[in-house]
């Protein structure tokens, strides 16, 4: 017999990538070697730009994939902080997009759940080729059964279109899926069009972004964590809240158990 | 005989609203009478978060007024900064976005272009009933042609069909009109549809938004004129630069002269 929980069908997790399994500030360290006293705050603005062109595009009209709105949000981030952004310097920060760190909890955590028949798949707006990259050069390629871009359909998270990539890449049902996201908006997003969503704190990523990103003075790691644990006020609340991958298995009861 | 310049056909100017006619920060005084401390970091994030709402809104397709987002963006700072919103201090601040300060040079300067024969108008995100009643209280509504919302379509600015209101409201094509803002996501976004656009710097609205919305510091206020000089990278930028309204009629052949 089935145990019966609210996830006793989930048959498929989801992960969003950047900020979720990338950690996007570990550029902050070539940022401050490249411009040194103003890592953070490129790093920060950088990351705040790019989610605000894929919006702000989306609106418009005028899609460009996340490459090109990572590169522009990098120009935008150095022109207002007035740093010489040498095409070498350009070429080495575009680089480490595709070279980011992920979460200490997330190789573990990822082999764990593929151990109990999971299927695993990144849901990203990241245009394809870098996505690739990053899971191939964290080592993750391998656990995962599917990289999903938004790029396929020219569209960004949190437009429902997306999130409806899950099933017809994985063949499994929104009620089969987990969906899993540090980013508040994205877990709104995810939960607004049908799936299950788990919504996981990470201390940097966007809440680094929104805070405090053009100041000369950074705020302490503390007040991050404050900032990270706030949820959006979309009218929408993702399902459930946790802190590490290794948290998922005890939120999911299989339909072998 | 008609000047021949780029502007000589310019029949209407179409003012966006908050940020470039009223200044959204002049309710800061208010957050600091309220929140001793933290009326800049409750000003800036509260405006930082109602403009994404707006974004994340319509991709996700779930529209609200842009009086809801405003409500919902100080909800979300006021949680965030962990401040006691009460239901007073609630009322207070949003009562305080129906009567926001002008721009010092917006009063002489609509006078002055109405005078020369210009229709005026704004074309704003904002909620119709908050709108007539800041233009009102301001007491610049009778110097306007229309005052026009998006909500009119249930879509926001910088969408294409938000700037099409213009024409459909005044009768004027997108080739006879000038369009003024301070946001450079909306100058770009009307450069987009058809639009001539003048950007205009204000030192305040978005900039300060972005700027260190939670951090324990407040950069001085030479750091925003710095940031506010700072164009988007959306691969489209405005026609014309301004810094006050003063300076519009001379950009401006009229087809009488």
């Amino acid at each position: 017999m089935a145990t019966a929980t609210p996830l006793g069908n989930i048959k498929a997790l989801a992960f969003d990538a950047y900020g979720t399994l990338f950690d996007v500030f570990s550029v902050m360290a070539l940022c401050e070697q490249l411009f040194p006293g103003n890592g953070t705050a490129l790093a920060q603005l950088w990351r705040a730009k790019q989610l605000q062109y894929s919006l702000l595009r989306s609106l418009m009209g005028r899609y460009k994939d996340f490459w090109q709105l990572t590169e522009d949000g990098l120009l935008y981030a150095s022109k207002s902080l007035k740093l010489d952004l040498t095409a070498s310097k350009q070429r080495q920060l575009m680089d480490a997009y595709l070279n980011l760190t992920v979460f200490p909890d997330v190789s573990p955590g990822l082999a764990a759940l593929k151990k109990l028949g999971l299927r695993l798949a990144i849901l990203s707006n990241g245009e394809p080729k870098m996505l690739d990259a990053a899971a191939k050069n964290a080592g993750i390629d391998a656990v995962l059964d599917a990289i999903i871009s938004a790029d396929e359909l020219k569209v960004f998270k949190p437009s429902p279109q997306a999130y409806a990539l899950i099933e017809t890449t994985l063949g499994t049902s929104p009620r089969e899926v987990l969906f899993i996201s540090s980013n508040p908006w994205d877990a709104c997003g995810a939960k607004a069009f049908g799936l299950h969503v788990a919504w996981i704190e990470r201390v940097t990523s966007e809440a680094m972004a929104l805070a405090c990103v053009e100041s000369e003075t950074v705020a302490p790691l503390t007040m991050f964590k404050a900032i990270r644990t706030q949820m959006d006020e979309l009218g929408i609340a993702p399902d459930y809240r946790i802190r590490a991958l290794s948290e998922l298995p005890k939120l999911i009861a299989f339909h072998e158990s």
